[in-house]
């Protein structure tokens, strides 16, 4: 089967690869759909291996080269004897993390905490960018019609978001600060939608990327740092001249953290979704002066699958806005990788169609 | 009366001023027993004024020289006609925060959080280093028998630790960290315990501040940074081997809010107590890898003061355990300032005896 596989800085190659064994007693194949491109992929074949591990992933024993893709769904084609939860035929989301069931967090259903986490598609033999992948059984949610299978491959980059606004406390009525307006602040803004939020703030660099918010969700409120002093803005506009009740941090970038403890008022929330690589100094005395929350936000619970599958297909939280390009898998490095790493910031979600 | 006043760095006079006038329709006056040395006012006293307004403070309209003392309690000796809530003779304790009762924060409650801020002692023309202090009704709270006029003027900086272990989340069967042994630290310890946490941990380089801690809280264990690897011996004896539930950062220093990150186990909480002068450099990945959350915790709210009080009086929270000493007015700078001053950290709390 083809397969986009990782080998090493810049050296992502489509490749015939063996297809999946029959499933262990707990596993499931799935003939993969659609795979959406991930910032984290990204940084992956811009400067990896990061996550992906170069010995043996000391869990799952997956080894370079490594399937990419941990954004998708599929349909079931092949189940094992001890298998409850699927069937074949079923169409599925997959929630791309394996860890033990009975480690310290596994028994509190915490699987996203533990020490032995791996993610299909970056320390796991399979992944979704392939026209197969071998996964667990508790990897995969049956989807409901309503979800399309372009959705379903949504779901993921959509949790972290869902699971951001939950951290953050985000409720009916709250206003909120999103900074980064990439596919995960876009996805964000949806996800403070979802939960009520009434003002929301998007602060980016890109004027293009803001435009694309404003038609993504006409009541956005857009800011670009170059050109407004972003915190005092939102005083101005906010109840009480306070400040916003949460602020959701989707960079990972010091000067956006500085700006989220700076627009967020006393006794609000930060949520740092982002992934910083180095150490930002933090207004400390700011932090404890206002009564705020820094919460850091690690992707999702594995169990709110069915709950953000749900947003999605509804239409309370309408993922598929933030998808501009569909492309083939041969045209993954050319017309996806190369087309995110562009400068001028034209694309959002990049969506892989694999049928 | 006498009063200890503030005039600038390292001048602080113990000299006769006028005692407060006849209070106004909803303020009182006291006839103040004992006051407690903040570390506020040791900072001011050392490197001042900080906290201090060198222009009239925008709402109280106080200037230099400041009367110190913002940790008191004493006998109210005459109210004005509107006032409710004491009565002469009452035995009060006083909550030091003077602010609108009707702007954003204040019709919410959040009177700790109002722009117009002023604390007696620190930005308000009376404090609790005179024999007399004039304040508003809403700073008093009548104490009942069980409170000790000492216990009455340790209820402010035990309220800082309640409201801090309130804000980490502590509760019964709580593992906590916290770091700090000064006065501070060690009643944070207390509180820890007096919301339940069965086991404490306390770290600090000065021996000697550790050994008073386990004078205190005989089952808190106690690490030296300078000889222990601090996150590393608690994950060896935390259930699970994970870290503790809770860290309460009682410094205002870079390495011990570090060490607080790496010592919480994952979606544990790190209550930020201590003020930075700096900005610490923060492991922001950690942050967000981990799914922790670093909450900053200013003060308290006035309204837990007869909470707290009662906490003290009925011996949950023993604070006066952290009382070294007792002194006189005249030897505030002397045997008061200096001796908490002294590099071999032999001193915690200071008592004022003013009666």
């Amino acid at each position: 089967m083809k397969a986009a596989r990782f080998h090493a800085k810049r050296d992502v190659r489509v490749e015939d690869i063996s297809e999946p064994p029959a499933p262990g007693p707990r596993q499931v194949v799935i003939r993969n759909s659609f795979c959406g491109i991930c910032g984290t992929d990204l940084h992956e074949y811009a400067a990896g291996p990061i996550f992906i591990p170069t010995d043996p992933h000391p869990y799952t024993g997956a080894k370079l080269p490594q399937v990419l893709g941990h954004e998708f769904g599929g349909t079931v084609v092949a189940i094992g004897r001890e298998v409850t939860n699927v069937k074949v035929g079923d169409r599925v989301s997959v929630q791309p993390m394996v860890s033990p069931r009975d480690d310290y967090f596994g028994t509190r259903g915490l699987y996203q905490l533990s020490e032995s986490l791996a993610i299909i598609g970056l320390g796991w033999q399979w992944g979704g960018m392939a026209e197969y992948a071998l996964v667990n059984d508790y990897n995969v949610f049956a989807m409901p019609d309503f979800v399309s299978d372009e959705q379903a491959a949504l779901v993921e980059p959509t949790a972290v978001t869902v699971y951001a606004a939950e951290r953050g406390g985000v409720k009916p009525g709250s206003s909120v600060l999103v900074t980064g307006a990439g596919p995960i602040g876009q996805l964000q803004v949806l996800a403070a939608r979802a939960a009520g939020a009434t003002q929301i703030f998007l602060s980016d660099t890109n004027d293009n990327r803001l435009a694309m918010a404003r038609a993504i969700l006409p009541d956005v409120i857009t800011l670009n740092p170059k050109r407004d002093a972003v915190a005092d803005a939102i005083r101005d506009q906010t109840e009480g001249h306070v400040g916003v009740d949460v602020a959701l941090e989707c960079v990972g970038a010091e000067a956006a953290l500085a700006t989220c403890i700076d627009a967020v008022r006393r006794q609000g929330v930060v949520v740092q979704v982002g992934l910083h690589v180095g150490k930002p100094a933090v207004d400390g005395f700011t932090v404890t002066f206002k009564d705020i929350d820094v919460r850091g936000s690690w992707c999702y619970t594995t169990l709110m699958w069915p709950k953000v599958a749900a947003l999605i297909g509804k239409g309370l939280l309408p993922a598929e806005k933030v998808v501009t390009r569909r492309i083939r898998l041969d045209e993954v490095v050319a017309n996806g990788f190369e087309a995110l790493l562009a400068p001028a910031g034209q694309e959002l979600k990049i969506l892989i169609d694999l049928r």
